[in-house]
């Protein structure tokens, strides 16, 4: 990308410089959810259509943004920026839990779904997060693990097998 | 590896063919659960230390092999050999489903799980067979669709995220 920039479009790389530059300095975190915003509050937590009642919690922008395509979701988010990491140096603060919990409290949603991802870390902060937000809190749910759509039961991972038989649904 | 027999390992095709023909003659599908076998009834549905309360509902052999090495199901299976699928010409009889409602009504289990692929196919399959069972049946489930292990929301699909919010449990 380097070497097209500079041999092909000099004018291209001072624009992309130029933006680059200009998100740096503009694009900030929404106050209220931590997503990644240019105004003070962000788009998703001014919209006044998506309700106060669900929160789902993320470990990431591109999750939001994920979740977003998928379509179905109309509740509010609040982004950790990652995940309960003690090795490296990533603890409570750092995913601004403490702000998590005042914004809990504010908005008393009737539910909070913790969509971190199911890896060990994402998992064991979805464990702390529930700890802290029990109290305030009525119902804590967490995104189902399983097979995914258009998978083939003969190519899944054993874990997943197991939590995808653990997690089964009851049609009738 | 047909020249690698021929070139370098002669005797191993000989061995080769004469297993292969072995296997042609003497595998075929257990009375019970239609599970490739050698003996009339196989390992599994001999086998007195599993459960006859549940019954997991597989589209192929390969399915049995991957959900008992994740380990963790002791019950019985039923094996369809495919899914349903009108324009290949595969309907309830290719599948066995009057073999498998007979089976069901010997067997009285307390639950059938229905493990087919969560595809277009496999769904539709899981639908049919649930309304062919309902009535022999209290309790018929499905195994959950989500996020698989060690996966992140940034990278699933849109479908397989709807179903992982839907699908989500409660944890407090």
């Amino acid at each position: 990308m380097a070497l097209h920039l500079l041999q092909r479009n000099r004018e291209g790389a001072t624009a992309l410089a130029h933006a680059l530059t200009q998100a740096v300095e503009e694009v900030g975190h929404c106050r209220q959810c931590r997503n990644l915003s240019e105004a003070d509050v962000c788009r998703l937590c001014s919209d006044e259509r998506r309700e106060n009642s669900v929160v789902c919690i993320v470990e990431s922008p591109a999750d939001i943004i994920a979740i977003e395509q998928a379509g179905g979701f109309k509740g509010r988010y609040y982004v950790l920026h990652g995940h309960l990491s003690p090795i490296d140096g990533i603890g409570p603060e750092e995913l601004g839990l403490d702000q998590l919990e005042a914004r809990i409290i504010q908005l008393q949603p009737a539910e909070v779904i913790l969509a971190t991802n199911p890896t060990v870390e994402g998992e064991a902060t979805a464990h702390y997060v529930t700890q802290l937000l029990k109290p305030h809190v009525a119902l804590v749910t967490r995104i189902a693990h399983g097979v995914p759509l258009g998978g083939e039961l003969e190519y899944i991972d054993g874990g997943t097998i197991v939590h995808a038989l653990q997690g089964r649904r009851v049609i009738s």
